[in-house]
């Protein structure tokens, strides 16, 4: 058994990735941290975890991480895994980190995050881990920056169809949608029940930070320069991501069928045990893949108008955050890629 | 006083014009109708009108309409107005039909919606009522075609756009969100409270009968030919239509300021009653039009990628549909444009 | 025109009075106050409101209001009344306090809020304001006190089978579910979005504040000293209350109908423009007085167990909050009782 | 590994069996019955089940099913299993059916559900399987009759305090609230999206079939004769019972102190993998235990009223039905009684 740590293990991300170790067959939860609830057990801050992880929450404290596990999930808000993980790092520490800090070049997190980026040594060493097209570096890397919640379920979606030339990268519209988990547990009215609830709204419009990951990572694995609107909207429920992304056919692929690029995701996903390509007419719903680490996708070619229509689902907290995390786990530690990750959906 | 008719009564679209109507101050609501529930009180299906309209539900017939009635509100599933409207014409009464069948051209409308469409003469007679466009023709109008949901919050979203040659209008992309009341009161799995909680869909991609509506009346209002790509979501939430359009900026307009279109948009519903637009930086939400003909447009430059983003809302059963009808009926009848609609939306 | 104010115009029962008084047709809003927003329009605070209500909110200022106002809502947390009240009502104001200071007797005051009561003198003045029980004595009345949202629902439902005879007021279980804008508008975990979706839970069990608000009301318009257990349950929506009591039915009543009591609640009620009694067999639902003063009844005797189940509903911001207010307001200037208040709910 | 059908697989209840088998470590799901969908992959009807269970849906076909399963779930609208069962006993098939045919005496079973029971022969064989108190006759069982969803989160809570002569029998008024998805997938106004979203309602007032369950069984396992008022309310939400219970303190324990009676439940269900009893001052929520076969139980003594108050929840498709069969099955085989279910709630 592998000892593992969460540190931020209250938040909805860190609570989560609680929820999966907790089960996982080849791990031991060793320790849980949170600056506001130490000392008090987890299973009294959620209820739903008693007799399921007792542990009592700790204070962060780098060198007792570093004695207790081999491999710490840092489940944190922006800015500070950018202090933490080096600390783990430097103690020999495999690390995880579910925050943006690592994702992205220096001078693009100055400018969307508004903060200074981590010093480059640890950035380089960050392997960015969106599974699926990174599997070999992830295998090989002690310190692996978990994408993000959007980026996930939009890279997922189109970079099969960058990579292939099948969309000009220069022409997407990435219209995202998400549960309000996603904002986390920290309190705020954008998340208070009452203006949620029977409401729809964009937010961030033109500058959500995920956007530069999104265009970053898309030259990386799709290997052509992406531009691209990115509009996030909240929508009144609590897990799941949607996106519908669009994009201009190239000419090559004007005449294709809806069959056509059916074909080559399958393909591109034949190894992926969590991708499910949707067979042409049939769309993804959130609801599908509700605490799972899957991704489904659905694809239309929209011959009146010369586009491609890609409308991606995931749950937030599993393949957007936590599962993935864990999905990262398995493979840096040569375990099967669905270990403790097996789950049906749950479903209605 | 004038008398009105509704028909369909026990429709959304139908009891909320019920509603509407009820307390409308020129306005004396004399007959319902339903082919289901005809001899029942219509306080007795919808318990919440007891003591507000208890008016007895007859089953449809055009000659007694005719005889109650001097204008007769349609809130039909598609296909069923193409009969009643010419019949009710045809015995001299105002007809506002709130559903698709008179909204575009005959061949349109056999392409999309898979019917023969209404016979040319009433199809040239139906004007198009998207209020703030057609003011002057609705004033002298005997028979209004009520626009659909999704045009309404599409059209007032983008029509000054295009008009003003901002964007392209071949370039646009249009990813619009509804709540479930938008799919009616007929029972199927898509609107079961199960399947629709906690969950986020896409639905007829690519195929929706909305487009062509959008498509040509953006070319009657806009004066350009225009081609659409149009996603519809379904939200889980009962009132409420938000439209997120995307346009790439003709080039004249590439480096104005969102402030400049904010300026264009007010100047052009300066007149209107139930439109506001947002100051740059602010955007819209579905609740903040709920239960009201409000219809709030936020608008950003996204100087980035060359964009035009606009936001639009609107509550889907009244501006989207009884509303817009009472408001078209006030434009008809030399009322105060919002006579019976001046309401304050109902938050939270 | 009177000119009223609204002190606490931002919290979730203030903005309600705001939008109602708004609409007044004999009511001229003149000033709303907000400690936290003071200075911005409410208009930037609440933008659904832009338009209708664009007033600057003010810092509370006796003096201030007193000068501007004839009448004065109070919509503030427990324990400020206590001091707001009284120092308006010596400027000669006539004061409807929405709050909970001044509902019950000082020494109950003390037990149940841990709070100190407010001064005799001004506790002995508030006429306890459920108007279909108190008519006249609101309408003589210069200060109000505005019952709490499950006291409204309760006593409503309870007080004509008490004061009849029809049950056994120490045998009262009055089991009561609540949306969430009951709550307000202060952040809290208990309020947070992702806490309260898809979620039930009971809250307060044995302690909640409003026990002894019904109990002493109960005894004052029932003429039966009451004991009752009372249970508040927080349901994932935003607004309505439903509360379902149970009573021992005394000997005389054991072998009633139904329908004897449904006769009875409407004669009692036959006046009140805002209740309506459900015939036997009908039972009402949150949504069928949604937006409006509303409350509907339904009853049935259980003969198998030998009790009277009653069911009421109210939207808790209307007629348990800022409507009846309105209402009380309308009493005490003799205007018709459901000035500003005729609204046809809104469905669905 | 045994082998399993599940008969009306497409149902919520039938689904929800099918999700815990499809991952059970010594189960075999061999065939899945729809007479709706038959000949079609559930995982068309249900894509979430892509991958996890592809299994073609047949009609049922008793012979069929007794050469494929050793054990038979059925999963059936209230009066088929009257059929199916005998048919399947007689072919030496072991039966789980989470139905309510065979739960109640045949006069209660005719007075309550209008319908004729079952054949006494089989009446007789079935065994209740409210498991954590019919562990030794499950386990002999061949043929259980699985409990209702409110009854069990009702008995859970109840028995220990009736069998232990804490609280008098014929005084329990109990109110329950279940999620939409105990109503199923078949669709009817009452689960239609647009009625539940945003409102509360009682239902079946008084004639509810599950009262005489709870009665029954309170009797049978309490061992004192049971009367109750049994109250079921629909909450806008999918999953999830919550059941609040009142009941007279015997004289012995009118001096309790709530802890004594937590000790007390603690004792009685020191051996239950699924109960949880939580400290005094704690009250369970019905997302505490979603997606698993827990049931939590809140408790407190109210020295005011003299009376024991007792908050039960489950999720009413896992412990509320095929988690239940699950246990059920387990315990039949003589494997661990969380096989197959140990899981953590997922929240939020």
């Amino acid at each position: 058994m592998v000892r593992v740590a969460v540190v931020g293990a209250t938040g909805y991300a860190g609570v989560e990735a609680v929820r999966l170790l907790a089960r996982h067959p080849e791990v031991s939860l060793v320790a849980v941290t949170s600056d506001s609830y130490a000392g008090r057990p987890i299973s009294e801050v959620y209820p739903h975890l008693r007799g399921w992880v007792d542990l009592v929450l700790e204070a962060y404290d780098a060198d007792r991480l570093a004695e207790a596990a081999e491999v710490v999930f840092l489940a944190l808000p922006a800015g500070l895994s950018t202090e933490c993980a080096p600390a783990l790092r430097e103690r020999g520490r495999k690390v995880i980190d579910l925050g943006g800090d690592f994702r992205i070049p220096g001078n693009l997190y100055r400018e969307w995050y508004k903060k200074d980026p981590p010093p480059a040594r640890w950035q380089e060493e960050a392997v960015y881990g969106l599974t699926e097209w990174a599997r070999e570096a992830v295998a090989g890397a002690d310190f692996v920056s978990n994408p993000g919640c959007y980026p996930t379920a939009t890279l997922l979606g189109l970079v099969p169809a960058v990579r292939a030339g099948v969309v000009d990268p220069g022409s997407l519209v990435i219209d995202a949608k998400s549960g309000v988990t996603g904002a986390g547990r920290g309190l705020s009215l954008g998340s208070h029940f009452s203006e949620v609830y029977e409401n729809f709204k964009a937010y961030k419009v033109g500058v959500h930070q995920h956007t530069p990951e999104i265009e970053y990572h898309l030259g990386v694995f799709g290997g052509r320069e992406a531009r691209v609107s990115f509009t996030a909207h909240l929508v009144p429920m609590n897990r799941g991501i949607l996106v519908t992304a669009y994009g201009n056919l190239m000419p090559e692929w004007r005449n294709a069928a809806t069959e056509d690029v059916v074909q080559l995701y399958r393909e591109v996903y034949a190894g992926a045990p969590f991708v499910r390509v949707r067979p042409a007419g049939e769309w993804p719903q959130t609801k599908e893949v509700r605490g799972t680490n899957l991704c489904d996708i659905g694809l239309a070619v929209e011959g009146r108008t010369g586009r491609l229509i890609v409308v991606s689902v995931i749950d937030n907290l599993v393949k957007g955050a936590a599962g993935q995390a864990v999905q990262n786990l398995n493979v840096m530690m040569g375990w099967p890629e669905d270990a403790g990750l097996a789950a049906v959906p749950l479903y209605p």
